[in-house]
């Protein structure tokens, strides 16, 4: 067995920028064991400080629609244009393997063998909470170690997008011509989360109909709600395999940033997002100390038995419940 | 002041089916003193064994789709058929006063004068999980007072959908043609959560591209998952106005009733449901415990402003915030 690496260590080998360091402390952030969670809140805390300074972008697409290739392109421009760039996927479905490392090196061929680049694959198993806090403890990392542009890439379908939006700054939704599409990308309410629509696969014959497409989209894009106030939400065509239009993505978020800089709805959102984190971790600890709690664990499962077939009312077994988690127990009558 | 009416006066009376009384024990359960809640839960308790033998509907509209003209007409010709109903709404974005009641009786003229028939407003104020809380209490009553059709109306638009369907057996969605409408629904994804869309006034000149929505709708259908498991979710025309198709509304859903009581599915979204609502109360109470904690209570905005302002990690505030709520603060070093 190696040395355990100290907290001083994990600290200054990010804020160095070792990428191997980097990778160990998001080893550390997702362990489930309570000895590495303290170190890590421990790192966390040092680092804090000088996280913050970078744009966060998630990435979202609907199925085919070349979400890999888009962010081998797009983020190999980045790295040639100077920008250190972390990729992070969000996958509250899989339990995935360490082998996926692999997986997402060989996806994003290019981009992985960039000097400027860092990728790290969803976080394996747990709830959408559990992963998400995970990866907001990640990006906090990636930024301590100097990446100045964070991709949050969502793996599943329609399910991590709004946590997704919840810890990024701007959000890119990917789609492509197709039957359905549209459809799936409207039922889903990710368009009204969206800062940009991008429609991918626009070369070649598709070229054409990719741009009708985007005028479909500006259309109704008029109609619903920007997805950050003050910004006005646009589509664009692009082609993640020819290069075409990638530069603009590029241009739109920085045009972005820029203005919503001045405005102060940028840091007005970051605020909020520190907030929304706090909150959605308190309940989570909650809900882990009430089944945690001796008494309740035993009794939840009867309990919640007995409602489900009606017996008791959902109220009288809160009530129940939560005076046992109380240690009113005893002296209660009921 | 009158005399305070006793539990047993409020259980005697609702299984008696007094529709005053019945009002009289629905404000108990929306009355936020705690001797009233206390006395709302033993009421409740009383009950729960009288209730459940009805069919709940849930139904939202988008703006403009005539819900409460639907409302009328639907429920008059329930009433005529010698069903007992009651009206319930969810509204999370308005505190509407005890005057509404007179607004809801005004928009549903024909059906507020049935013999068989009980409307209620939104309990005033809340969020949404503390209405919808009132609301599901508000059912039991309703059933226990011999009500055999609860309608549960969503007020507001695109925010209480998924909480009504929560509550209830069967979800209608009201629509119109015209322009948007369509799209509304579907990014809204509610879509998904209905038993059957409704295209309301399809009467006169409109008739035919009600039609035509009717089918655009039902190719929609066939390509996004039914509201209910082995259930297949249609759209049909209908007129409020005109009273065409409403008895064919009340087929579908008999239809659905038995269909569902046979292959189990109606019994266990119920469970699943009653499941649910005691995991949302269990929240909502943790949540109340948490802030009402007085060590919490003053500690809370101070830090949550320093997670705001990027001073201290949203997880070294969480763990600062539960050991006070835990009481473990003196114990410990940090």
């Amino acid at each position: 067995m190696r040395r355990e690496v100290s907290v001083a260590e994990y600290v200054e080998g990010v804020k160095s920028q070792s990428r191997a360091r980097l990778a160990q402390a998001i080893t550390l952030v997702e362990s489930t064991n309570a000895t590495h969670a303290k170190m890590a809140q421990s790192v966390l805390h040092e680092l804090l400080p000088f996280s913050g300074r970078s744009i966060r972008i998630g990435i979202t697409g609907v199925p085919g629609a070349g979400k890999s290739t888009f962010i081998d392109t797009f983020g190999t421009y980045l790295c040639d244009k100077g920008h250190r760039l972390a990729v992070l996927a969000i996958d509250p479905t899989s339990v995935r393997t360490r082998g996926s490392i692999l997986g997402d090196k060989t996806r994003m061929e290019r981009l992985s063998r960039m000097e400027g680049c860092f990728i790290r694959p969803s976080p394996s198993g747990g709830t959408l909470g559990g992963v998400a806090r995970k990866t907001r403890e990640s990006i906090v990392l990636c930024e301590a170690a100097g990446f100045d542009v964070i991709l949050v890439e969502t793996v599943g379908v329609g399910q991590s997008e709004g946590t997704v939006r919840s810890m990024v700054d701007f959000f890119l939704l990917l789609t492509i011509t197709g039957a359905g599409d549209e459809l799936q990308a409207f039922k889903k309410g990710v368009m009204e989360l969206a800062d940009a629509i991008l429609v991918n696969k626009a070369d070649g014959d598709n070229e054409q109909a990719a741009k009708e497409l985007v005028s479909e989209f500006n259309h109704v894009l008029r109609h619903i709600p920007p997805g950050t106030s003050g910004w006005k939400t646009r589509a664009y065509a692009c082609s993640a395999r020819t290069g075409a239009q990638i530069e603009k993505i590029w241009e739109v978020i920085s045009q972005f940033k820029d203005e919503t800089t001045r405005s102060g709805q940028f840091e007005r959102r970051r605020s909020e997002q520190q907030i929304e984190w706090l909150d959605s971790l308190l309940i989570e600890e909650l809900k882990n100390s009430f089944h945690r709690h001796p008494g309740v664990s035993g009794r939840y499962s009867p309990v919640a038995q007995e409602v489900a077939l009606g017996k008791k009312s959902a109220v009288a077994a809160t009530e129940e419940l939560l005076k046992i988690f109380r240690g009113e127990v005893k002296g209660d009558l009921c």
